[in-house]
C-alpha cells in the first residue's frame, strides 16, 4: 500500500518513499510518500472551491451527510480492523478507535440535528430585546467561517482522531486538510480514501497529507481558518506561537496529553464492589491501546491504609495481562506502536523511577520486538512533595500509586497535574462524591465518579463522549471539542446581528419576535411541511371566558386551586379575584386556533418556554395569534406511512386590551409533500 | 489626587510619580505613584485570599453584588462625569464610558440571574443519556476557575472597560487584578476606590495597578489565571505569545481595535430617510469620544454613484461639529485623550494620505491645546486595490470613504479588514440586508442593519451591547467579551461530569432525572421556598380517562381536532384511535398534583420542555410525579406582600404500564419564610 497525499482534488504520486513499519512485526506495512506540496495552493482550494459548496447545504444537509459517510465507514469496518492490527491494537483496541470514531459521526450528526437550526447557519437562543418598543433587537447567530481547517492529529487513534474532528468541521460547513501522524497512517489513509470513494461529501472538502511535518502549511493560514492539534503538549505549544497563528489570530485548538488520576475513595474497602471497580479500571486504563490513551490512569490515588490492597490486587491482575500479537483473541495487550515510542516510554519510565519505586514489572506472555513492554506500576511514597510524578507523561502501560491522607489532599494531588483532560473516582458515598468532584472540577475537562449503582453502564474513564466535552485546562491544553452541538459551533464565527425583528426575520430565515407576519390564506394546520413559510401567521377569532368555564375546567381536571375555586381565598391571593387556570387559557387557545379536519398536522408533539404574562378572568376576551417561528426537515423511513417535517409556531395569546397573557412555542409534526432524496436512510438508532 | 496601586488588600504609598495630563488643558490632573509592585504576591493574595470567598457565595449572590455596587456608583455618577472631562470626554462621551460601563454591570447581574443557576457553578443545560438503562449519565457544569483574571484594559473608555470586563469575572467567582492605562487612569482610580469603599466585595476581590506596564506580571501566571486584554493589536499579540502564557495555555482574550466599516446599501438614494441616518451614524462615530473607539466607523462604504452625494451631506454635518472645551454644553467634540494620542493620529493620518486623498478637515471652533484635531474624511479611490486602508487605524475623529459598484464587492471591501469588531448597514431593502449581512457575518462580532423602523430606538454603531457579544475574528482580536451570560461562563471552566444520576445530583445539587428521589411528607405545595430540598417528590393518585372526558374537554376547549373527536378519521391518524388531547392530559395530571388551599404556592408561571411521548387513550389510566429540580432565591421589594423563590419542578406522567406519556417541567413561585438582607434593594428595572 502506497500512502499518498490528497490535495487540490488530486492524488499526489511522486515523492520520497518512507516504511510504515508495523509494531507487530517490524516489517513494513504501507510505504509513505512524502511529497513536496503545495500547501498554501491547498488552502486557497479548500477555501474556494469546498467552502462555498458546504456553506451552501442547511446544517441538517451537512449533517445527514456525515450520517451517510459513517454508514458508509461502518459496512467497511473489517478492512479497517485489519489494518489496524499492525498499528498494535488488539481488537477491542480498535473497537474504541474504528467503531467509536464512526459512532461519534453518528452522535455528532443526531445531536446536531435535534439541536442547531436547518439553515446553512445556527440561529442561537432567542432574540435580545434592546430597545423599549421593541422595534430594535439583537439576535445571535453561529456561520461557516470561510475558512479551512487544519486537523493534525496523534498516531494513537488513527480513526477516531481524524472522525471526531472532521465530523463537527463538515456540519459546521468548513472544509478540512487532514495531516495524520506518519504511525499509523495507513489506516487514516485507508479509510480517507473510502470516504472519497463514498462521493457524499464534495470532493474539494477534504484533503490529506503525507508527510512528517506540515511543512509550512501553519504559514499560509489567515484569520477564518482553524488549526486543531491533538499530541504532545511540547509540539503543541510550538505551533500556537507561531507567528502566522499569533498575529492573524488564527483559531488554535490544542488537546495534549496529560496526567490524568483515578482516586479510590476514602470510604471503600477490599471486601466492596466499588475495590474492584477501581482495580479493574486502572488495570484497563494502563493495558488498552497499551497505555497509549491521552486520557489513561498516570496516576492512581489511593487512600494511605489501601495502598497494600491496591497493590496485591493490581498484581493479580496484571498477571493475566498476556501480550502478544494483537491479532491473536487470547492477546490482551499488544505492542507500543512503533520502536519509537517503546524507546521513549523506556526513557519516560526511567525518569520517573528517579524519584518513585518501580512495584511492578512484567505481564504474561511473548514479548518479541522492539515494540513490546510489560505494564509497570511505580509507587511514590510522598507524591505532595514530588513534582516530576505530575508532570512527565510515560506514553504506555503504565500507572503511578500515590498515597493520600485526607480529601482534601486527594483534591490537591489530583490538580497537581495542572490541568487534565479527565480524572475519576470511586466511591459508594456521594458526600465523598461532591467534595472531591467540586474540588477537582475546575482542573479537568470531564470527571468522572462510578459506583455500584452505574459501573455496569459506565463508559470508562478513558473514553471521551461525543456528548460531552472532550479537553481540559493548563497542562491539558486548555482546549474544548466535542460536547455535542457544541462541537460544531466551536468551528463557527458567533455574530450579533441587530436590526428591526423584521429585518433580522429576512434575513435569519427564522420569525423573531415583533417581525411582521403574513395571515396565511389556507389554514396553516391545512397545509404541507413545504407550504408553510416562516412568518406565516393565523389570527384567531376571540373567546369570552365565563365564571362557568372556569367551574367546568376544575370539574374535569380536577385541579381546585383556591384561585380558580374559592371566591374569599382569591380574593387573598396574588391576583384578587377568581382567575382561569392557566392550562385551561392553554387549551381554549388551542381551540381557537386548531383546525379539527384531516390535513398534513399530525400532531403537537410538544411545548417549549410557555409563559403565563398575566392572568385570565371571567369576562376576559382571549385571541390567539400563531406564527411560523422555524422547521426542520426530519422523518423516519422513506417508506414510513407519514413523512414529515417539524414545524415550531410562535404563539401568542392575547386580553381584549391587547395585552399579553400567554406565549410559547408549540412543536408539530407535519406532513410533507416530497420525500428528499437523502432520506433513504434509516433515522439513527 | 495620588493615583495609587491597591495590591493585597493595601494602598502603595511609595513610587516614582508621573503627571498624569489632562487632555484639555494640558496641565497635571493627578499623579501615578509608579511603585516596584510583587506581582507574585498580588497573584498569590487574589488566589489564596480572594478566591474562596468568592466561590463561597452562589452565582445569585455574587451577580447580586454586582447590582448593588452598580447601584452605589451610579450614585456617584457626578464626581465621575467631573474628572472624565480632563480625559477630552464631553457629556455625552463620559456618559457612555461611565452610565454605559454601570449600565452594563446591571444588565450582567439582571442576565446573570434569569439565566444561571443559583449555585456556586451553573449546571449547564440537559443531562446526556450515555446508557440505555440510563444508570450512567452526563452533565455539563461551569465552576469558578482557582485562578486570577487579570484586565489590561485600553485608555479610552476608563470605566466602561474596567466594568464591562470586572462584573462577569466577580460573578464567575473569580477575584482580578485591574491594571488600566496609565491615560485616563485617574478615573478609573477614582472609581476603583469607590467599589472598595462600598464594600460590596471581599476586600481581597479586587487589586489595582498603577504603572506604565504590568511588570513581570504575566510571567507569574498559571493554568488557572486569565487574561483579558484590551488595547492595539501589536501589544496584545506580544503578551498572548508570552512563553509562560503559551507554556501554561494561560485563557487569553484578547480584544484590539478593528478597521470598521459602515455600508451604505445601493438602494438608498439622498431623498430617503436611510440616507440622513447613515450621514449622521458616520459623523456621530468620527466624533464621539473624538473618534477614539475600538468600534468606530474607519471605513464607509459607498455606492459609487452616491459618493458625491454622501461626500456633501458629511461636509454639511460636519462644519457644525464644535470642537473645544469638552466641559462647556456647546462642545460636541472635545480633544484626543493625550498629546501622544495627538501625535500618533497625525502620524498615522499621514500614512493614510499615502493612498487616499483628503476631502475633509475641519470643524468649528478652538483647536487649543496639542490635543485638538479638527474631524478628516478620507477618500480611496480604488479601495479593492489599496491594502493600507484596510489596515492602518488612525485612532481619532476620521473615516476613510469607499466607493463600491456591487453587493459584492461591498461585502469584499467590508471583509477586507480581515475581522472587525462591527460593520454596518443602512438599507431599506431587507434582500440586500440579507445578502450583505451574511457575506459579512464570518468577519464580524456583531453586525447592525438600520433603517427607518428601527432607527429611531437603535443603540448605534458603535456601542457593544452587555446583552450581545462584543469582540470579532482576526484583526480584531479573535477574543469575546459580554452576550448575556456568556460573559460569565467566558470565565469559567466547563467540565463534563459522569456518573448515575443520584450522584450528579447529589454532586450538583440540581435534580437529574433518574436520581434517587424522597416523597416528601408533607404536600410540596404546602411547603416554603426554604423548606423544599431538592429531589423532594410527590406522586400523585392515578386516574383513569374517560370517553367522556375526552368529549367533554373537547366541548369546553373547542379543540375538536379529529384525532380527539372522530373515531373513523382517528383511525387514519398517526395513533388509530380516539386520544386524548395534550393539553388534556396536562390539565388532568395537575388536578392530580395541586393543592387546592392557601398555601405557599403562588402560582405556575410557566412550562418548559414539555413533551408529549406517548398517547393516551380512553380506558387509560394515569399518575403523575413531582419532583422538586432547582431553586433560586428572587424577589420584588422586601416590604412586598409576596416574598418569593423560584422552584422548577420536573414533572413525569406516566400509564399504567409506568411508561412515559408526558414530561415536562414547571415554573412555580412559592413563598419564602424570610426575606434576606441583600434583598432590601428594588429589582432591576
Amino acid at each position: 500500500m502506497k500512502v499518498k497525499s490528497y490535495v487540490k482534488g488530486e492524488w499526489v504520486d511522486e515523492g520520497e518513499e518512507q516504511d510504515l513499519i508495523s509494531a507487530v512485526t517490524g516489517e513494513p506495512v504501507a510505504h509513505m510518500l512524502k511529497a513536496d506540496l503545495d500547501y498554501k495552493g491547498a488552502c486557497e482550494y479548500a477555501r474556494q472551491q469546498a467552502g462555498p459548496k458546504l456553506r451552501a447545504m442547511s446544517i441538517h444537509e451537512r449533517a445527514f451527510k456525515i450520517k451517510f459517510l459513517a454508514q458508509y465507514l461502518l459496512e467497511r469496518k473489517e478492512e479497517y480492523y485489519e489494518l489496524s492490527t499492525h498499528t498494535g491494537a488488539t481488537r477491542q483496541d480498535s473497537w474504541i478507535d474504528i467503531e467509536g470514531g464512526i459512532g461519534s459521526m453518528f452522535t455528532l450528526s443526531s445531536k446536531s440535528r435535534i439541536e442547531l437550526s436547518d439553515l446553512p447557519y445556527h440561529v442561537e437562543g432567542s432574540h435580545e430585546r434592546l430597545s423599549r418598543e421593541g422595534t430594535f433587537v439583537g439576535q445571535h447567530i453561529c456561520v461557516p467561517r470561510h475558512g479551512v481547517a487544519v486537523h493534525i492529529n496523534a498516531f494513537n487513534f488513527p480513526v477516531w482522531g481524524m472522525l471526531e474532528k472532521l465530523a463537527p468541521c463538515i456540519i459546521s460547513g468548513m472544509p478540512a486538510i487532514i495531516k495524520p501522524s506518519p504511525t499509523g497512517s495507513y489506516l487514516a489513509y485507508k479509510v480517507f480514501k473510502d470516504m472519497l470513494e463514498s462521493k457524499q461529501l464534495p470532493e474539494c472538502a477534504i484533503q490529506f497529507i503525507a508527510a512528517d511535518k506540515p511543512g509550512d502549511l501553519l504559514h499560509h493560514l489567515n484569520s477564518q481558518d482553524f488549526v486543531s492539534f491533538t499530541g504532545s503538549a511540547e509540539t503543541g505549544q510550538k505551533l500556537k506561537a507561531h507567528p502566522n497563528i499569533i498575529s492573524n489570530n488564527v483559531r488554535f485548538n490544542l488537546e495534549a496529553d496529560s496526567l490524568n488520576c483515578s482516586i479510590l475513595g476514602c470510604d471503600v474497602t477490599p471486601d466492596m464492589e466499588e475495590f474492584d471497580l477501581f482495580v479493574n479500571e486502572v488495570t484497563e486504563e494502563m493495558t488498552v491501546k497499551t497505555g497509549q490513551k491521552c486520557t489513561a490512569i498516570r496516576r492512581t490515588l489511593v487512600p494511605k491504609n489501601q495502598v497494600k490492597n491496591v497493590i496485591d490486587a493490581l498484581k493479580k491482575r496484571l498477571e493475566k495481562t498476556s501480550i502478544g500479537d494483537p491479532a491473536k483473541k487470547e492477546t490482551k495487550m499488544g505492542p507500543l506502536a512503533s520502536a519509537t515510542q517503546a524507546e521513549r516510554f523506556k526513557e519516560q519510565v526511567s525518569s520517573l523511577l528517579e524519584t518513585t519505586q518501580l512495584i511492578y514489572s512484567n505481564g504474561n506472555g511473548r514479548h518479541e520486538g522492539v515494540s513490546f513492554t510489560g505494564p509497570k506500576v511505580l509507587l511514590c511514597h510522598k507524591p505532595l512533595e514530588v513534582d516530576e510524578v505530575h508532570k512527565v507523561e510515560a506514553f504506555g502501560p503504565m500507572t503511578t500509586l500515590m498515597p493520600y491522607e485526607s480529601n482534601e489532599e486527594a483534591i490537591k494531588l489530583a490538580n497537581k497535574a495542572d490541568g487534565s483532560l479527565v480524572g475519576s473516582l470511586f466511591t459508594a458515598d456521594d458526600d465523598i462524591a461532591r467534595e472531591i468532584t467540586l474540588g477537582c472540577a475546575p482542573y479537568h475537562g470531564r470527571f468522572m465518579v462510578v459506583n455500584r449503582d452505574c459501573a455496569d453502564e459506565s463508559t470508562g474513564h478513558g473514553s471521551p463522549m461525543p456528548h460531552l466535552v472532550h479537553g481540559g485546562p493548563g497542562h491539558a491544553g486548555g482546549g474544548e471539542e466535542l460536547g455535542g452541538a457544541r462541537a460544531v459551533i466551536h468551528n463557527m464565527q458567533r455574530v450579533a446581528l441587530q436590526g428591526s425583528p423584521t429585518t433580522l426575520k429576512n434575513i435569519t430565515q427564522q420569525y423573531i419576535k415583533g417581525a411582521e407576519t403574513k395571515e396565511a390564506e389556507t389554514h396553516p394546520f391545512q397545509q404541507y411541511f413545504e407550504d408553510l413559510g416562516v412568518g406565516e401567521a393565523k389570527t384567531s377569532d376571540t373567546y369570552t371566558v365565563t365564571e362557568e368555564d372556569i367551574e367546568r375546567f376544575a370539574d374535569l381536571s380536577g385541579d381546585k386551586f383556591y384561585a380558580h375555586t374559592d371566591p374569599e381565598a382569591a380574593e387573598r391571593s396574588l391576583f384578587g379575584e377568581i382567575v382561569a387556570h392557566g392550562y385551561f387559557v392553554l387549551s381554549r387557545a388551542a381551540g381557537l386556533f386548531v383546525h379539527p379536519d384531516e390535513g398534513p398536522v399530525l400532531l403537537n408533539y410538544g411545548l417549549e418556554n410557555l409563559r403565563f404574562v398575566a392572568p385570565v378572568a371571567p369576562g376576559d376576551t382571549i385571541q390567539a395569534k400563531l406564527v411560523v417561528k422555524s422547521k426542520k426537515v426530519r422523518q423516519k423511513k422513506a417508506k414510513d406511512k407519514f413523512p414529515f417535517g417539524i414545524v415550531y409556531w410562535d404563539v401568542e395569546v392575547t386580553n381584549k386590551d391587547d395585552e399579553l397573557v400567554a406565549e410559547y412555542t408549540i412543536l408539530t409534526l407535519i406532513k410533507r409533500r416530497e420525500i428528499l432524496d437523502m432520506d433513504i436512510f434509516e433515522e439513527d438508532k
